[in-house]
């Protein structure tokens, strides 16, 4: 965008990620809807195409290092009665779409599922409405967050970021990231926020909140000039999508740190290459982050007390191996370790050599390591 | 305190409250190893008298309207060959505290559990570490977030509050809630934040992360003068301790909203009365806080989308009702209407007159209810 646009309009009014996105969305949104008027005007029966979701029509793109949705799309058409139900649903759900964005509002799955109760839309449960969320996703093109249907989970972030807010009301307001000790949430504000300064030359995410914790107190952020993530778990989509903002505006490189079981591993994998759930939004991943540990070698190498694998974790395992994102290393020769070793350990587990050994010790080795190669 | 006291000192440095009750802790952790000590100097077996936890010991006290520890006290000595290995882990774990105080570092239970493995402490598990915590806490009368050890889960507060953090690094910093759109972390550094401005008249708490978000985009903070809390869940000690400091210290009416549940009444009436197995600890509960919503009877008033209970909801609220804490209204009452109607609904189901109907009706209309009684 030139310099001079931003400084045009109303008494110099900037264009904020948040409207950009958000009038983007809103054009696609009011085509759907124009589309079927168009139909009823000629006097014909409305229909969509939709990409199918189909496991069939998942692939993995190995140039876009994600999975995609394939060529296959299916037809809704109000000539088929038993179309007219979901026709209907997926109509309201583009309704009530336009309207949060319209309004600026934002809502969760949960509250879109009661409102269409309210409006005499006929769901039967919370997962058929939640289905429809997605099939609008398909014909959007992109996340519902964007449409403002927010997830309840929130990861946290922690560094030397400024980011300037661009959700209503807070237009333009500040917050540098390193004012906040106890991190701030990664909620529908700071996912909208444009960054504007960063002295921070890496990302570093963690899966648990020990370790996050014990990465503030320990200045990790100052140490090793680090925006620190928190993903409590699988990074919600919302995290996912701030992650590859700061690879790819802030060319900053990410480097992920889980538990060493199938379920840490997938976590990072997820990250890096994308889930088969949400083939059908691209741009969710970060395909140049990097699996920095705990690896299950990492169980021997440190010497970690460690846990024998239960039934579930054994099968979890042996369904990875299957999966094209495992079939390189680290990924494949991990796998290979765990099958033999058939133990996990959790991040926490390197506090067997104090508190502060994962800062002081294990952080900067595995960093050396994985950049090394 | 007197005024004079707070700028004494070397260049009027302030007595922060995390220091003050670290102070107090060291001091508690101190005296449980001097004692043992002056049995090894009197060449005697060292012992120690641990208030007793077991049921039998544990009493509903209606004056501190909340669970309390009875009378009985059971003797851990060192001259019983049974003894020595809890005896051995309490010490260690003492020590672990301490060292956390004086270092001002933060720990998880997982954590601590890892670092006895390393120093050859023999935990069977976590559980076994985490029951030795609950024993300290016992023994220095207070929660172990006051020795630093921290949970997890995090819940998060918006409102016309502004702190000023007493942790390490941040000492004299401040931080206006008003500022963090997202709602910022009920951490660490929030809990020990003392309160130096609020123009807030009252708290309103919230189960759902949902309805927060719904509070923070309507200005409920604004337009009901309120300080707004995100419990995410059961709320943690620490969220109920900072609700205790909102109500105690600021005078500020608490209200509380929770699904129309056995389980989200239990929610309320943990931070109201406290729970029992917290009863080991005083003062983590707010008793004058008001149980104001989602009530069964909501179901019926508000004609909202039930659930039909299953069998666990089903048994859940007959255990309630043997619970003293259930024997007065509105507990009692809103029993009876769980037992005769059989169903249940969430907060969101408020959702079906709207997004903002919680808020431009629902809210307004209970608080007159409950503050009316």
């Amino acid at each position: 965008m030139p310099r001079k646009g931003k400084q045009d309009g109303e008494a110099g009014k900037k264009e904020y990620l948040y409207n950009r996105i958000r009038e983007q969305v809103k054009v696609k949104l009011k085509e759907i809807g124009g589309r079927v008027i168009s139909y009823f005007d000629r006097g014909e029966f409305p229909e969509i195409e939709l990409p199918s979701r189909t496991t069939t029509n998942i692939e993995y793109d190995d140039k876009l290092r994600q999975y995609v949705l394939g060529p296959k799309k299916s037809l809704r058409t109000t000539r088929n009665i038993k179309h007219l139900r979901p026709f209907t649903q997926l109509m309201w759900m583009t309704m009530f779409a336009k309207q949060l964005v319209e309004t600026r509002k934002t809502s969760t799955l949960r509250d879109a599922f009661y409102n269409a109760l309210g409006f005499g839309i006929d769901f039967e449960d919370q997962q058929e409405s939640d289905e429809t969320v997605t099939e609008l996703e398909t014909l959007v093109g992109t996340v519902r967050e964007d449409f403002n249907i927010f997830p309840e989970e929130r990861s946290s972030v922690f560094g030397r970021l400024v980011i300037e807010y661009t959700v209503p009301g807070y237009e333009g307001k500040r917050l540098d990231l390193t004012t906040i000790p106890d991190g701030a949430m990664i909620g529908p504000a700071m996912t909208t926020a444009e960054f504007v300064r960063c002295d921070a030359e890496q990302v570093i995410v963690v899966e648990k909140g020990a370790v996050y914790q014990r990465f503030l107190e320990e200045k990790v952020s100052d140490n090793y000039k680090a925006i620190i993530i928190h993903t409590a778990g699988q990074a919600p989509r919302a995290t996912r999508k701030f992650i590859r903002r700061l690879n790819q505006e802030l060319n900053l490189p990410v480097y992920i740190f889980t538990d060493a079981d199938p379920w840490g591993m997938h976590i990072a994998s997820v990250i890096i290459y994308g889930s088969a759930l949400a083939a059908h939004v691209p741009e969710l991943n970060v395909p140049d982050a990097i699996w920095a540990g705990l690896w299950a070698s990492d169980i021997q190498k440190y010497k970690l007390p460690a846990m024998r694998f239960n039934e579930h974790d054994a099968k979890r395992v042996l369904d990875l191996e299957k999966d094209p994102r495992y079939t390189r290393d680290p990924w494949k020769r991990e796998i290979g370790v765990f099958r033999k070793i058939q133990r996990k350990a959790e991040l926490e587990a390197l506090s067997r050599y104090g508190l502060e050994y994962i800062v002081t010790d294990y952080l900067p080795e595995k960093l050396a390591e994985v950049t090394r190669r």
